[in-house]
């Protein structure tokens, strides 16, 4: 039997009030929709400012065009202590996702705010811009901007004629001082966030304290087969990319659950596929698949690559496609939580009755390159279903709350642990 | 050793002038493409016009729009022996599929012509209006319509809003005597085309006297699993619609290369295959895949279907994903090819030296609708690599012209054979 804590330091109302004044803001016709760089998203933003200000934050828009609130600590050089995460939403999304991050954040610096407690470092609390795939086609792009990793080359991206940079600057940014603004001064992010699987609420366990974002690797392969004659090209004749991919998308699922078995966080999927001609009458000529491949270790990732391209030359000689080596469109590396951060989250999680355990997040987060700058790791709590970036996707209130007393627990006891040298700490 | 008859009562030269003269009146940037309805093939349905003139045939353009030339025999009465095949073009295609049976029947009758015999049957050579699947979307437009068999919906089809009445008329056609029309006089039909298969060419075989035309068969599977988020979303907590539909695919390969080992002609190609939300980061939520499957013998078109419905059910529980009954697109049956008309047929390749085989032909031809309303049968010649439908299309001027010589033969015997009483032929 859980012991929660009922008696909670955060209120449960107003984080309830910022999630729905958001939820309120959303193109009227495919809720919830308030994608970065929108009207829409500006309304939303100037609705989060304003609750930023009534809780005692002074507000700014950085170089990278996050919407930053600050409560001043009694010894400002120590540093920041950062909390938040985004209010940008996917095409038809959630109320959740992001969103909750943002909220308990602000709860946070407002109970602090209320019980008059000031910490000795600055507390930030953060909306970044565009966490999601935005309009540009590309995401994280407050955060990445905020570390100082924004490639140069993405203000030049241009969608209906604006760039980029141009749609920093419409959102109060400038991209001219990203670089004489990347931030050095931050000691510890904290990001709460939906889980957006189903562990938490399967298991019944309140707040996940995420070991690590799983590194993300995309892998495409094409199959190049024979267009011939379906009635007409006797079976033991065919070189059928369809069916050749098919065997390959089976073993792929095959390696992935086997690694999923092993230690850590690994997931596989084959999002992308198609075949040519896509005629009924033709045998396919072609196929290519996208594999979307998450590990929270390196090694099973490594493991996976090398398995994957032995499939592809296999399959190729079993069945007389040409198959060429599986391509590397995308490679990025897991990123540890930090483990102060993360043995404080455990802490805070017992005081407050929360029952915790530690996971993967398969999915990216702002975190991850805040994590390039500073110390930096994740809570989650349980959403229904596991669901998210859909309008079903849900979380209970008094989940999120218990999320939020946990962060409140964690900042407090990290503002003390950073002053600390660093072999106590570690 | 074969012995090939070296000395032919038929003329490679004519034969290959004929093919050559087509070839030429094609959309220059796209060889070869003469699509039915279109300036270009109105301009080829010219130069044959001509030549079939010129082999003292009588032309004339029946009710559905088909080219016909006749040479009248000498016993009217008795009825018809035809031949012929198309000579419209799929786009990019090639210079032998339809032509060639057109080519040879000509150059039949010119034969006949210069040897000064004339059957007791009229003769009658024939350019099946659109036999390819037309700007209209539907496909043996002449044959149906020869046969009494051209759905009446079909003629209000659309193409840049030009009726398919419309577009009959202007070939020369008249839709409203499509009834009054219904051939019922013509004893026997032959067709000749290139096997678009890689099977004579492989056992080095002249002619292939094609026992059936393959049934067609299509089934629409849908598969309906659950789009979840690619990263978070453990491995054994998916229904991942594409993983289940290319477990489909591959266990349909293996039904059919079972199938395909038992008697007659089958095939099955899952030639159509797509998912959604087809997103590198979500798990696949639907597939749908069109198998197109080819019996010579119904009872094993019966077998796939059954164990293709089996195989959806005994996936949808295996995998969790939701599979609705298979779904039959379109059914048509086997055309056995006329008994009769084989066995002339054999006899004729023994007569000229050409070595053969029985086989079945896996595509559909005008001949299918054509047994509808007479005796028939089609004989094959090689096509190089089996390829068809493809500038690529190849067939050597010498098998065409074995090919025409059986056909000679064997018309001359049929003329004669198709006077017995029925208990001798059959």
């Amino acid at each position: 039997m859980r012991m929660r804590d009922t008696n909670l330091p955060v209120d449960s109302k107003r984080i309830s009030e910022t999630i729905k004044g958001l939820a309120r803001i959303t193109e009227p016709d495919r809720p919830y929709t308030r994608r970065a760089f929108t009207p829409l998203f500006l309304e939303g933003r100037a609705f989060l400012e304003r609750q930023f200000k009534a809780a005692g934050l002074e507000t700014r828009i950085d170089a990278a065009g996050n919407l930053i609130g600050r409560r001043k600590g009694r010894r400002s050089g120590l540093g920041t202590i950062m909390l938040g995460s985004h209010s940008d939403t996917v095409p038809e999304g959630g109320r959740f996702d992001g969103i909750v991050g943002v909220a308990c954040a602000l709860e946070v610096a407002q109970a602090l705010a209320d019980a008059d407690i000031r910490l000795d470092h600055d507390l930030e609390v953060v909306d970044f811009l565009a966490e999601e795939v935005s309009l540009f086609g590309v995401s994280c792009i407050g955060s990445r901007g905020m570390a100082g990793l924004l490639p140069d080359g993405w203000l030049s991206r241009t969608h209906d004629d604006v760039t980029l940079r141009q749609a920093i600057v419409e959102v109060g940014g400038d991209p001219s001082r990203l670089a004489s603004q990347k931030r050095s001064d931050i000691k510890a992010f904290l990001e709460l966030h939906i889980e957006q699987g189903p562990v938490l609420e399967t298991e019944t366990c309140d707040i996940g304290v995420v070991t690590a974002i799983a590194g993300i690797t995309r892998i495409e392969i094409v199959i190049d087969g024979q267009a011939d004659h379906a009635g007409t090209t006797p079976m033991g004749c065919r070189r059928d990319a369809l069916v050749a991919a098919a065997r390959l998308v089976v073993a792929i699922e095959k390696l992935a659950i086997e690694l999923a078995k092993g230690e850590g966080h690994f997931t596989a999927t084959v999002g992308e596929f198609s075949i040519e001609p896509n005629a009924a009458n033709v045998v396919p000529s072609r196929a290519r698949l996208l594999i979307d491949a998450r590990a929270e270790l390196r090694p099973a990732m490594e493991r996976f690559l090398r398995e994957v391209t032995d499939l592809a030359d296999w399959m190729a000689q079993a069945t007389g496609v040409g198959i060429a080596t599986p391509k590397i469109v995308s490679d990025n590396h897991p990123t540890p939580g930090d483990p102060l951060v993360l043995r404080l989250l455990d802490k805070a999680c017992d005081a407050r009755g929360a029952s915790h355990r530690r996971m993967a997040s398969g999915a990216g987060h702002d975190t991850a390159w805040m994590a390039r700058i500073s110390r930096a790791a994740m809570i989650f709590v349980a959403c229904r279903d596991g669901r998210s970036h859909t309008p079903d996707e849900w979380a209970e209130t008094d989940d999120i709350t218990l999320g939020a007393a946990v962060l409140l627990h964690a900042v407090m006891d990290l503002d003390g642990e950073l002053q600390k040298p660093i072999q106590e700490t570690v």
